[in-house]
């Protein structure tokens, strides 16, 4: 495939993913303005983590490998939409739905684009690296951040309880043992405060 | 200071940057439903970086520092606002502004975080680099890529002409001739199709 070639698909795939603007989630912004959008959470996750890089358990990763995963990880949204970390029935058939999403979407970049994106993304959600175990626990950091400084206003609206936020999100400890021991400070700081409905 | 004290520094600036996703910039997003924010854009270029990296004309750029670039220099806006491309009595004592913000917002982090992001900040500002001019030129790239897609409706809105799309632009070409030669297409594309109010 030629250069021009490349960059048409290039410039469709670039088109294409502005629709990652529109897919909403179920975390508040800090403000309270508004619920956040998939690209708006891809970009905090991916400064995060560069922010954040000093607290990895591992201090020789593959750095830029963690901010493509960041970057991409969440396209499948465009078609799967986005799954609640703490539905526990709509992740029964996530990863499914969502590798459906990757053959599409993936599928618009020439086909060794493609292939790395689609083994970023395995990778991302198999924990398969000590670079998807980083970037997954900053993936998951700073939704609790969020529920924290709202004053747990979507964890009472789901009846999320501390349990189940430490439960679902132990894997955080694979990446980053002082973000998790963080996480357990603000959790059980939430439930005094009344974060909670428990 | 201690990795504590250091995390809690990380922490508040992780939250102070969540009011980048509250600063609305003048494109719309492809799907004309309204004004993108600047962690949106922000995303958006930092992925797309990735994507387009063999349309740079530097084939040995540290892909990490452009990315890091793309993913902070939008921050400034927290304090300055977004200023418009073609707004020209705006640009005269933007990099002033910005100066200014960049002291308070990325102070906010340990004093070696805070140098870093200060010098990536003015290397791309100042286009000091290939890194910076490569980062430039996608920046730069996606907003008219945008206006195209949504026929012009911004460029009409502002009264932006085509020559000055060319000329404002035009260190584009610094970073990758393959986007220049793109733009000049789409341009001229648009002009024909009554994209811009001549």
């Amino acid at each position: 495939m030629n250069a021009i070639k490349r960059f048409e698909k290039h410039v469709m795939f670039i088109t294409e993913i502005d629709k990652l603007k529109s897919v909403i989630r179920n975390t508040l912004l800090l403000n309270n303005s508004k619920l956040e959008n998939d690209a708006e959470h891809s970009w905090h996750i991916s400064i995060s983590a560069i922010i954040l890089l000093e607290h990895a358990d591992n201090q020789n990763l593959d750095v830029l490998k963690c901010i493509k995963m960041l970057l991409i990880h969440d396209l499948v949204e465009i078609d799967a939409g986005d799954t609640f970390a703490y539905d526990e029935k709509a992740n029964q058939d996530k990863f499914e739905k969502e590798s459906k999403a990757t053959d599409r979407i993936f599928g618009i970049l020439p086909d060794d684009q493609k292939i790395e994106f689609k083994n970023l993304w395995i990778e991302f959600e198999k924990n398969l690296s000590d670079e998807a175990k980083y970037a997954h626990a900053i993936d998951s950091f700073l939704p609790i951040l969020h529920n924290y400084k709202t004053q747990g206003k979507q964890w009472k609206k789901f009846g999320v309880t501390p349990d189940k936020v430490l439960e679902r999100n132990s894997f955080i400890k694979k990446g980053s043992i002082t973000i998790w021991t963080y996480i357990e400070k603000i959790v059980e700081e939430s439930t005094k405060s009344g974060f909670f409905t428990v």
